[in-house]
This record gives structure tokens, C-alpha cells and sequence, in this order.
């Protein structure tokens, strides 16, 4: 089954709209792909949903797409942000993947005191949350930030947003999450869990909902799937 | 912070229980990791808990441990198998080691008609669980059957045990899950999903309900993660 091929554009879309390729898009389509003018896209741009649009003209430096028809309306994810440490590169890979797929809105490295990695290229981040909704047929490219200090995330945090707090050393009590719908972030720990500093901060904040995420230490990447599962259930757009 | 080396054997634990170890075994804790003789380790078994145990002789091609106390019971997973289409290698491996992070107790490779890879190695798979559970301080290791036809899985399916079909074509539908404790069984299927004839199969046997895992579309591996915690959270031992 030949599926077509599906690009990220940050160009409006609607009928009739004309979109240019960058040089990059232009060499994968035409240089690598092969792909002759007349032949039919998918486009996304996080705004106006999905369209198919037509090859016009294009050579392996640049080329213009003719948008045609919807294809399937703007998903918005809730407005949920996926708080992590980052830890070893294919992991940290992995849960920006997973959160793409899972519905998070904006995703953000932190750093913890445990945290033993702080080499994050934000780039090749997006790049992955980009290709993760283009491979599931998403709509909407959830944002990566650059990475920051948690503790500063937690000075400057947003009036009413809460935060589902995985604490690894809640693991064994009764898991589930209860709370009110509206903003929310999740925030996932490093290897080797938060201080016992971040601990009594974080479970003391107002904003905070602490959970556990079962009877069973979870790898960071295995616990931001089933928080992000818990909060989609509980109060997110899969229940 | 150096935590103690955890080891599986396939031998009772229990006091004064003395343990030899196998050729490899002993390669890697005295050649490799060069421990001395008086060392404690963490041994599992699947069957009776942890517990500490003392190097009391070894060289590079065997060895005796010497058991001494009970550090954890067994916990034993929820009666739950989980049945998946081998995918890629690195997302094969990958259900597995999350299979056993999340408690299934047993994970089965099914060759469904859209799976695009049978060349699964049972004993890499099984080496898999075991690494991930010993990873994560678990006493069970699942066990990692040999690849099957779905088809003859289904012809002998256990009397009394449930199937919580996860059915790629409900996306968009509203996802949760009921149904009464006792045995259990996932089913995630392959990239490009179930044929319409094991769908219709599928949906219509008795033990079977149909799931859908939210309004986005999600890799075979992150489904698998998703419908772990929906399971364990709705009929298994995180609730």
C-alpha cells in the first residue's frame, strides 16, 4: 500500500493557497523520493488541519504545493505539557515520541538535581515530535522547549495550571488520578527519582496532585506513557 | 551511589540455601565486574522473592553463593498475558522490556496476517524480561513464549480467559474498559493493524472485548504501554 507522503509546512493552508517548499523539503521530495509534479501531499501545519495538496512545480532547491481539499480537520491535543528529566539520548528520544503520539500539548525537558544528562538539542527534539505526529497522522506538532532548570519552571509556574507529581517513592500506594479538568502538566523524574528537597517542594505545592504510578519501579520513559494513559482516562480526551 | 548487583538464577533461595553459579554467570561477576569474595548480592528466582546472598567461592568459570536473608517476597504480576505482533527489532525489544516493567506475566509473540517479521529470537526476548525486571527490582521475570500463529493461539484459547482486544480501527471512540477480574489477555496488533476478517474474528469470540486506545493513532509499542496501565488500572494491582 503506497500512502502518500505527509510534510510539515509553516504556511497557511486553505483552498486554493499556494505553499513554497524549503530547499530542505524540495531535495527530500524531488532528490530523494523521486516524486513527479501532479503528484498529491498531505499537509500539516499545527493550524488548519490537514490538506491534500498538489506537486506545481519543483526541482531539488525549491518547488510550490497547490493546496486542495481538507483532509481532516485541526485535533488539538488538551492542553497538557509533559514535564521530564531528560536521561540517556534514545530515551530521552523515546518519551518525546510517545508524547506526541499520546496527545501532549507542549513538552519540556527540565533539569533535577539527579539529572545526568543536560545535553539536549532542542532541535533534533522538535524534529522527533515532528515526525511522530506526521508517522500517526496527527494534525497538531506539540511544542519542545529548550531545556530549563525545573526549578525556575516551578518559580514562574502559570496560575492555574496543576501538576500530576509521579513520585517514584509513592510506588506501591493505590494508583489514579482525581482533579478538575483545565491546564495541566505532568512531570516525570530522572533515573535515581527528585531529591528529597524537590520531593517536600513539590508534593507542597498548591498546584501539585501526587500520584503513584503503581506497585512497580517504572523506567522514566515507561512511567510518561502510563501518566500520560492516567491523565487522558481521568480527564484528558480518550474518555 | 553503588547498588548492590542483582542476579537471576534458576535455583531455590532460601536460608543457608547455597547457589552455584552457571560458567557465564561467574564470567561476569568475577572477570567483568571483578567482585571479591565476601560480596553481597540480590538474587530472584521468580518463585521466592530476593534475598541477599554472599560470594562464597568463585573464579572465572563457576562459583558458590551462600544465601542469607529475605530482602523482598515474591510479587507476583496479575494473571495477565500480553499478546503482540512482532514489529521492528528495536520496538520489539522494547514491548518486551515495557511488558515486564508494567507486571504482565507472560508475553507472547503472534503472527497476525499483516505481520511484516518472524524472525523473533525467543531467547533474546526472554533475556529482555529478565534484564528489565532485574532493572527494575522486580522477583518475577514473565515468561517470553515462543513466536505462534494467532490463529492457533486462538483455536486453544484457554477457557475462562479474557481478551481485551485493542482494535487500531475504534481510534476516535471513547476508550476505557470493563469487564470482571480473573485471567487476562492484551492484544496489540502489528503496523497497518488486523485484517478485516481476524477483526470480525476477533470482535466476535465470547472472551473478547473490544478497546479502543483514544483518538489518536499510536505505534504498536506505545499501544502496548497505553493498554498495560488501562488494564492494571481498571481489573489488575495498580487500583
Amino acid at each position: 500500500m503506497a500512502s502518500k507522503v505527509r510534510l510539515f509546512v509553516d504556511h497557511p493552508l486553505g483552498e486554493g493557497q499556494l505553499v513554497p517548499l524549503t530547499r530542505e523539503q524540495a531535495n527530500y521530495l524531488f532528490a530523494v523520493m523521486r516524486l513527479p509534479v501532479g503528484t498529491v501531499l498531505s499537509l500539516i501545519n499545527s493550524r488548519d488541519g490537514e490538506w491534500d495538496a498538489e506537486i506545481a512545480e519543483g526541482n531539488k532547491r525549491g518547488g510550490v504545493l497547490a493546496c486542495q481539499a481538507q483532509t481532516k480537520p485541526l485535533q488539538m491535543p488538551p492542553d497538557l505539557w509533559l514535564l521530564f528529566a531528560p536521561i540517556k539520548k534514545a530515551r530521552t528520544d523515546f518519551i518525546v515520541e510517545k508524547a506526541a503520539e499520546m496527545g501532549a500539548a507542549k513538552i519540556m525537558p527540565v533539569l533535577t538535581e539527579f539529572t545526568n544528562s543536560d545535553r539536549v538539542r532542542q532541535d533534533k527534539l522538535q524534529a522527533h515530535a515532528l515526525e511522530a505526529t506526521e508517522q500517526c497522522g496527527g494534525t497538531y506538532v506539540p511544542e519542545v522547549s529548550e531545556v530549563q532548570k525545573l526549578d525556575s519552571v516551578l518559580r514562574d509556574w502559570p496560575e492555574g495550571r496543576q501538576l500530576m507529581f509521579c513520585d517514584e517513592a509513592r510506588v506501591g500506594e493505590r494508583a489514579g488520578l482525581s482533579g478538575s479538568a483545565g491546564p495541566w502538566a505532568i512531570l516525570i523524574g530522572p533515573e535515581g527519582g527528585f531529591s528529597e528537597a524537590e520531593r517536600i517542594r513539590l508534593a507542597a505545592l498548591p498546584c501539585s496532585t501526587v500520584v503513584s504510578l503503581g506497585p512497580r519501579i517504572l523506567r522514566a520513559d515507561t512511567a510518561a506513557v502510563a501518566a500520560l494513559t492516567m491523565w487522558q482516562m481521568a480527564l484528558g480526551d480518550w474518555g
